[in-house]
């Protein structure tokens, strides 16, 4: 009689080669002309969720589509968990800084190497792997199954929200869970108890009605880079935090209680050189590093371009200057007002010599969770039987839009439990994912489903 | 009986035609991609000058090749008067803003429409035609004549400067004329009394070991395009002056007597708004728009890049910033020195949180004329006939790298007479060249080499 756990062992290899297959589709959902492969990587997905014995979907939706499947012979008296995860990656090219292509998977050093290994193609398909193993092993699952994989997480996630408003009866569950994150350390996994929000904006500056020779007009014309970076190095104040008015106003106070919990597993300057290589931290001096990241909303520049900037030197003053802004949210800020307030004061402090536009993008509500519901109780126990180590609560830094439409929406208790170190790279060059660490993630997730029938 | 004058007007089609051919070469210097269109552009250069009667050769550099042509049989006690050109160009593409092909020269409106029509292949062939025309009607020229078109005006010219300080008996003559510039109105032709130098660098900042994670990691680390901005941000002063310590300190002071001077042919603000249409001046208030453009050093940034910049977005503090910067200088200022004075105020307002480096390029050093001389005087008599004007003197914002080494090593009268139009977009969409002011050019150039007979 093979067990659950006989089969997840068994059949390793195959689980990973599975997720190379899925690795090796360049899903990038930022870049328009990647479509078709998104799409790819949806049929993909739909046509291995059905191999393994579940009714699966490709949505079609005005962005990239969805992969929705399910599982629900479990009856009705007994509950029902949703699976979300998302099939789209970051974007990455081999010049970025990759020592392998990074759309073909390589495993050696105890790692998968691959865009999406662990951001989010190799943690959402532990879920997969184990309800296959279920299913194949036990012939059904401990509860109700429910996935939703999109595939424009990396790029708004504007379809899913409005599928999740338009059709909330389709994904009614008890419990969502997410595992798209990582830990610092292998043996102290982390269940998330808030996300950022996110609000996107590109903010241009112009001058003159072309580009115009920097020896015959120099000096007269205000340059619209400098102007770019004049107006840029009044988004912050000198120690770090954001000068833009009323930028923290609608924050919710970060008690006492909660910063003692946050101080329970820090960040320390040690961990933080090692993890960025920067020469030294930055940032708000009130807040420890732990708190900046995850309960402190920041303003990045992610891009900026302008004039020549290829092989030597162009003389010239340029039209144009952009610069890409992404701010991070913490719960109660709102993504399109906090857009205003810095379309408002960057039109204020823009000078009469050029002309400034700050246009908004997608954004993302923050969110909170309730740590003490069952579902998340459900995951401690989880992580402690399959994982082997208790976890702690964290606030998280990143975004996962989709964590504030389910909750306020659906009405539906989140478990973000991740199953990635921090370490990994996602967004980064040479991203990767342990290869023990994928294993352990789909024991994991079976033993959530079957902690789930208590819910 | 064909006058040079009859000449030059029965071949004006043909000298377009031809004029058109070396257009169609993409000899842009600047990116080493296009070498073999700059070479293959110097090999038409001295084909073309040997088919009109002059011996003619391509000299090989360490950068890109110098054309050098002469016809000296005027006879030992008449002077030698050197052309000096560049057939290079600078970058273009069809999707910076032309409204046709860059390297398809088209005419319509009374003008050529190319990359070079005007700076400088439109202008040095101006010469050419003169000789030319000089040859075919009256079998030889009023003076000997030396010919040096250079290949890398547009980036740095080194080359031309190593061959005039190791070849200064070949170049030898009694003065150097040189036809790379514009004038505001086309009934106001103007001699250049100064050029600016110039000062290249790239600014390169950096903070965690690879592009990172802005959710995961933001708020702790010092954003590099920030961190850019704030550096680039204090570079100049509030009422645009230049921030750097002593990057003044080695001008020669403005006189009164030469602030007159300049002020005789103003740019007025409704010009300068015409040709930049940027929205308001800028720049140092204690000077006029012509003081700032050719008596004032600048400090321009002339390309910014860094982070994700295609479309959407990537949600990543990045690992380096980068600008370029160009300095236009003015008389006694050393283009290595100002370099020094950046690279160490930079080094000095670079804050711990990130790394900041200061990369040195190729320089020019300015150059101020005697425009009392006889050459001077030869050109203001041959726009009178040639062109109908009496021309004024004027400094010039440009930077022509090969006056400084022509004046100091050859101990040369270096004449500055352009026949363009500020106007005409040197360096941006659209460059133009009128074509009656091509033809006129042709005329002028005969008359000067007439007029250079009392040298």
């Amino acid at each position: 009689m093979t067990t659950v756990f006989d089969y997840t062992q068994e059949q390793a290899e195959r689980f990973r080669q599975e997720l190379h297959e899925l690795l090796r589709i360049p899903s990038v959902s930022t870049d328009p002309d990647y479509a078709p492969e998104v799409r790819r990587a949806a049929d993909w997905l739909a046509a291995h969720m059905r191999n393994i014995g579940l009714d699966a979907e490709v949505i079609a939706t005005e962005g990239h589509p969805l992969v929705y499947a399910e599982w629900l012979n479990a009856g009705e008296d007994v509950p029902t968990v949703l699976v979300y995860g998302h099939y789209d990656v970051q974007p990455a090219q081999k010049e970025d800084g990759w020592d392998s292509e990074p759309f073909e998977p390589v495993e050696h050093d105890g790692q998968i190497w691959a865009r999406g290994a662990t951001d989010d193609k190799g943690q959402f398909f532990t879920h997969v792997k184990a309800v296959e193993a279920l299913l194949k092993t036990e012939g059904k699952l401990p509860v109700n199954v429910k996935f939703l994989i999109e595939g424009e997480e990396e790029s708004g996630g504007a379809a899913v929200s409005a599928f999740v408003k338009s059709h909330p009866e389709k994904l009614t569950a008890d419990a969502c869970v997410i595992s798209d994150g990582g830990m610092s350390r292998d043996d102290q996994p982390i269940i998330t108890s808030s996300v950022r929000g996110i609000s996107q904006m590109e903010l241009r500056v112009s001058g003159p009605k072309q580009d115009i020779h920097s020896g015959m007009y120099g000096g007269t014309v205000h340059n619209p880079l400098l102007a770019l970076a004049q107006i840029i190095a009044q988004l912050h104040n000198p120690d770090g935090s954001i000068a833009v008015p009323g930028f923290y106003d609608d924050m919710l106070p970060l008690s006492e209680y909660e910063r003692v919990e946050i101080a329970k597993n820090p960040m320390t300057e040690a961990e933080w050189r090692a993890e960025t290589g920067a020469p030294q931290p930055w940032g708000e001096p009130d807040y420890s590093l732990q708190e900046r990241i995850g309960a402190r909303p920041t303003l990045e520049i992610t891009g900026m371009a302008g004039g020549y900037y290829q092989a030597g030197y162009k003389t010239i003053v340029p039209q144009n200057a952009y610069a890409k802004i992404i701010c991070r949210l913490v719960a109660n800020q709102q993504p399109h007002d906090i857009y205003e307030k810095i379309r408002d004061y960057v039109g204020q402090i823009t000078p009469p010599t050029v002309k400034s536009e700050v246009i908004d993008a997608a954004g993302a509500l923050a969110a909170q969770m309730d740590i003490t519901g069952p579902a998340m109780q459900a995951a401690v126990r989880a992580y402690e039987k399959g994982w082997g180590y208790t976890p702690i609560f964290q606030r998280e830094g990143g975004t996962l839009p989709i964590v504030a439409d389910l909750q306020s929406t659906l009405n539906m208790p989140v478990v973000l439990m991740g199953f990635g170190l921090n370490s990994d790279n996602l967004h980064g060059p040479n991203e990767h994912y342990r290869i023990d660490l994928f294993h352990r993630g789909i024991d994991t997730a079976i033993n959530f489903l079957r902690e789930c029938t208590t819910l």
